[in-house]
């Protein structure tokens, strides 16, 4: 099972994911872009509904942070806890969703916070993108690992 | 037609809302309160998904919108523009939402803004609670009318 796998697993347990089509496609070590298909994710005036696209933001910061934390060997529960989200343009594309670590995030001390106290926090941005690379809606969230339980 | 069945109607019109099975439940001319099972809208941790939890005070919202224009007889397009979101505890039970206008609006200047321009924006605050009342998500949003296409 790829580092892939393992969060299209995590996407497909939950069932409103699974309706939504959410899919991993692609990490670097640095971004994690995610997909899912317009007919899925469509509202009423033929565009990406609003709630598809903090969704795929929020999956796409999920899992970035838990595959960070995968290749410094620590398996935690991941959690977002706030976000602000801003609703740019309409979509009538399928959904591409990239999210990287927020810019002022130094990502070994978020690493030594869990060392010292089993928990730790990063803030993290997303966005998506028209087929021409405008940004149609971006976030930046705050996410936090817990001990598995 | 009730004025909850034109809105269930939009909101069953978008295929991932209604994979969420959302009902708009009661509207008392101040507040608007909508429902989602948690079956549809679990996460992998049996609780529910933060997707659906921003997902559903976003529709809630676009609702209450809808339905105050509606009582001052206008029919426009709503869109949010941008919302700020808590996740402050798990939700182990069905979704309820609640969606009221944000304090500082004054709904008179929102209807005189659409009269002068034909668009109008108003800041809408929502909260999902659990069964003991406790809030466990809330959203503050700015919605934006517009004349229909």
């Amino acid at each position: 099972m790829t580092e892939l796998d393992e969060i299209n697993a995590h996407y497909h347990a939950m069932p409103p994911v699974r309706a939504m089509q959410v899919r991993a496609v692609a990490y670097d070590g640095r971004s994690l872009e995610v997909h899912a298909p317009l007919a899925h994710n469509v509202n009423d005036k033929a565009c990406a509904f609003g709630g598809s696209l903090v969704s795929l933001m929020t999956l796409a910061g999920w899992g970035l942070m838990t595959l960070k934390l995968r290749e410094a060997g620590i398996r935690a529960d991941v959690y977002v806890a706030d976000s602000q989200v801003r609703y740019l343009a309409p979509l009538y594309a399928d959904l591409a969703a990239r999210a990287t670590l927020a810019p002022d995030v130094d990502w070994a001390s978020v690493l030594q916070a869990w060392q010292a106290r089993g928990r730790a926090r990063a803030g993290i941005t997303a966005s998506v993108s028209d087929p021409h690379g405008t940004v149609v809606a971006d976030m930046t969230g705050r996410y936090a690992a817990l001990r598995t339980a």
